[in-house]
C-alpha cells in the first residue's frame, strides 16, 4: 500500500473522524459498521472522501475541531411571528434528529419526504452545528438565560456591515466534502424549520479538496496566503480552555459549548493583486510561497517579532498582520479559526465578490475575537485590502448527549 | 492494493486524463514526469484528486469529453471599446499560454505576477475551454467567417431570459476538482483580459466530489434526480460525429470544434419538493432511487416508450421528461450534456437560487439542442418546475495543435 495508510491516517486519524469500514449504499440508505477507531484500510481509497463520518453526539457539537470541509453553508434564521420557546424547542428536536441521521449518511426520518439529493453518496464528513444569537433569547422569553458573552461586538472602524446579512436568532453551520451532501443537508434542515423560522441570510463557502495537495497543508485563502498556521492545536495544553466553555461556567447550560464569531470579509482582490509579491509579504509578515515568517525559518517556526533585517529595520513590519495578531501582542488571546473562502461572482462594480467567511471559535469572545480585532482595527496593514461586510456572534451549546437534543439544557434546564 | 487500481483506472483511465507519476510541488511550481498512459499506481492515493492532469493540446479543446469536475466557472466577456481582431488574437495568444501552464499545474509566465492561490495543489484535472459568441464576429470584422450554426437560438415559451446574463463575445469554461485551483485559473485568465475584454457575466457551479460515492455513478442534480444516463458515450460509433465539427465542414476553421449551448436553468425546488416521490418519478419517467426507467430494468436499460402498466396506461407518461427527450422522439437528435449544478443562496422572494448550469455540446445546435428544446417546450411535465434564466451559444474551435493558439485558424486562416 506504500505511503497510503500513513497519509490516510495523518489526514483522517483525528479523533473525531472514523471510517465506515464496510459501506453499502442502496436507495440512499448508507449502512455500515462503525469501528471504534479509524480503520487503517478503508474499503476503497476512492470512497474515503465519501465514507468518512463524524459522530454527531459528544461533549461538543461537531464542526468545531474537525478539519474544515471542502464545502460549507452558513444559514441564519429568525423565528417566525408567533413562534416562541415551545416552537423553538420542537425545532431543535427535529433538527437534532435530522442532523444525526444526515451525519450518519442515513435518510432522515421526517414528516417530509427526502429530496434524494445525497442519494449514492456517503456521509462525506458532514457536520451540522447549531447556535443561538442574542435576539433569540428575547423572542423566546429566555432573556434571563442569555450568556453575557453574547453582548454585541463593539463597532470596528473597518466595518461596512450589512444588517440584513448579520446576526440572526438561529444559526446553522453545515460542512461536507461533497457539494451535494452539503446542499442536501441545507435543504433538509431549512424545510424542517418551515413555519417556525425563516431564512435571514445564507452564505456558501469552500476550502481545498481533500487530496488536492500531495500532503496535508495549511489552507490558503483567496489572497493566495497560507492562513491558519498559528491556530491553536488540539494537542496544546490550553486548547479546550480557550475554545470551550467549562463546566460550572456561566451560564451552566453552555458547558461544553463555544462562541462562534462569523464575519463576511470581502477581499479587495483587484487592489491586492496589484501589489508586488514583496509588498504582499510585508503586509502579512510571511513568505507567500510557504508561509514562513519573514523573521526566518519555515511555516511553523515561531514568529520572531524582535528580529531585525540587515538594514536594521524589524524583519516583521510594525503593521504586519502576523505581528498585530500574534498572541504575544494580545495578552495571549487566541481563537480557533475555521473559515471557508467564498466567491459569489462579480459585483456590479466589476470587482470579484470574494473573500473569507471567517468563523472563529472561543470560550469567551471578550478574550478571543474582540481584543484581536481591536488591535487589527488600529494598525493592521491588511485592513486596506479587506472589508468586513457582515458580522454575527452565536452561542453554540455543548454537544447533545445520548437521548438529548441540541440546546435541551437551555430550554429545559 | 486490493480494489484500488481497478477503481482508479475506471475513474481516471479515460483517454484524456493522465497522471503525473512523480509530482513535486515547490513554490507553486508543480513538476512531474508525464507518462504516455495512465499510471497504474499514483504516488499517493490521496493526491490523485490533485495530481490528475488533462492535456491542453489535441484535436479538441479540453473540458468537453472529460468527466465534469467538482467545481466549474463559466465566464463571458465582451470586447472593450476599441479592441478588435488584433487585440482579440493577442488575448487568445495570452490565454492559450496561460491555460496550458495552468492545466499542467505550473505557474503561468505572464506580465502579471501570479496570485499564488493554487500554490501547493496539483493540476486537479483543471480544464480551460474557450469559445466565441455571435457578437464577437461583428466586433472583430470577422462576420464573413461567422458559422451559420451561431444563428440566435429560437425563443422558447418557457424562457425568462436575463439579457445581462446571456450571450457574450467570448466565453471561458473552467473546471477543476479543487475550488482554489479553479478560482486561481479564473483570476489569472480574467486578469490577462484586462484592457481587452470586460466580464459580462460569470457563474459558479459544482458536481459531486470524486470519491463521494462508493463507485462512479451518474451525476444527480439538485432535484435529486439521476441526470445524464442517456448521454452519448465516447464508445458510441457516432459520438464524434454528433459532438464535433468534421474536417471540411463549414466553416473550415471550426474543424474539430463544437458548439456549446449554455442555459442557466433555475429549479423551483420549493414546488418540486412538495410533489410526492411517485409524482416526481412520473414527471421524469425514471425511478429516483436508481434512475431506472419506469418501463422497467435498471438505470441503463433502454427506455421502453411502448410499455404499458397493469392499468393499461403507458408506463412512461406522455409528458414524461424522459419520453420527450428520447432521441427516438427527436429524430435521433442527441447532444453531450456536461453540466454543473449551481446554488447562489436564497433569492429575495425566499426561494433558493439554485439549479443547473446546463452545458450541452454538439456538432450542430440545429440538430442537437434546438429540436430537443422545441419538443420540451411543447409538452415536458418538468417545465412547471424550472425556469430558463439565461442562454448563450458559443462556437468552440478545435484544440490548439503544437505551436498554435486557440482560435488561430479563425484569426489567421
Amino acid at each position: 500500500m506504500g505511503v497510503l495508510p500513513a497519509l490516510l491516517s495523518e489526514r483522517l486519524g483525528v479523533p473525531q473522524v472514523t471510517l465506515l469500514s464496510e459501506v453499502s449504499v442502496e436507495d440512499g440508505q448508507v449502512t455500515g459498521r462503525r469501528d471504534g477507531a479509524a480503520a487503517t484500510e478503508p474499503p476503497t481509497a476512492l470512497s474515503t472522501v465519501g465514507s468518512s463520518r463524524v459522530p454527531f453526539r459528544g461533549d461538543h457539537q461537531p464542526g468545531i475541531t474537525e478539519p474544515a470541509q471542502a464545502h460549507g453553508h452558513l444559514l441564519a434564521l429568525d423565528l417566525a411571528p408567533g413562534a416562541g420557546r415551545k416552537e423553538a424547542a420542537a425545532l431543535l428536536r427535529r433538527w437534532t434528529r435530522t442532523a444525526e441521521a444526515l451525519m450518519a449518511g442515513e435518510t432522515p426520518a421526517s414528516r417530509l419526504h427526502d429530496t434524494g439529493i445525497a442519494l449514492d453518496a456517503g456521509p462525506s464528513s458532514l457536520t451540522v452545528t447549531f447556535g443561538f444569537g442574542r435576539t433569540f433569547f428575547d423572542r423566546t422569553g429566555l432573556a434571563a438565560r442569555r450568556p453575557s458573552a453574547l453582548a454585541p461586538l463593539p463597532p470596528f472602524s473597518a466595518d461596512e456591515l450589512d444588517a440584513g446579512r448579520s446576526d440572526g436568532d438561529l444559526w446553522v453551520q453545515i460542512g461536507a466534502d461533497d457539494a451535494l451532501v452539503a446542499f442536501h443537508a441545507l435543504r433538509a434542515l431549512q424545510r424542517e424549520a418551515d413555519g417556525t423560522a425563516r431564512v435571514r441570510w445564507q452564505m456558501n463557502g469552500f476550502n481545498r479538496s481533500p487530496g488536492a495537495t500531495a500532503a496535508p497543508r495549511t489552507a490558503r485563502n483567496l489572497m493566495g496566503q497560507v492562513d491558519g498556521t498559528n491556530n491553536p492545536k488540539e494537542t496544546d495544553e490550553d486548547f479546550r480552555q480557550r475554545v470551550f466553555v467549562p463546566a460550572g461556567g456561566d451560564p451552566e447550560w453552555m458547558a461544553g459549548g463555544s462562541y462562534a464569531v462569523v464575519r463576511r470579509i470581502r477581499m479587495l482582490l483587484d487592489d491586492w493583486e496589484r501589489v508586488p509579491l514583496e509588498g504582499q509579504e510585508k503586509v502579512i509578515g510571511r513568505r507567500k510561497s510557504d508561509g514562513a515568517p519573514l523573521s526566518g525559518g519555515s511555516e511553523t517556526t515561531p514568529v520572531d517579532l524582535d528580529k531585525r533585517g540587515p538594514d536594521g529595520n524589524p524583519a516583521i513590519a510594525a503593521d504586519a498582520h502576523v505581528r498585530v495578531t500574534a498572541p504575544a501582542s494580545n495578552g495571549g488571546a487566541a481563537m480557533l479559526r475555521r473559515s471557508f473562502s467564498y466567491h459569489d461572482g462579480f459585483r456590479d462594480d466589476g470587482a470579484p465578490d470574494a473573500g473569507l467567511l471567517f468563523v472563529a471559535w472561543q470560550a469567551d469572545p471578550m478574550r478571543g475575537f474582540v481584543p484581536v480585532q481591536r488591535k487589527l482595527d488600529r494598525g493592521d496593514a491588511l485592513s486596506r485590502f479587506i472589508r468586513h461586510e457582515a458580522s454575527a456572534l452565536f452561542a453554540v451549546p455543548g454537544g447533545a448527549r445520548k437521548g438529548e437534543y441540541v440546546g435541551q439544557r437551555l430550554f429545559e434546564g
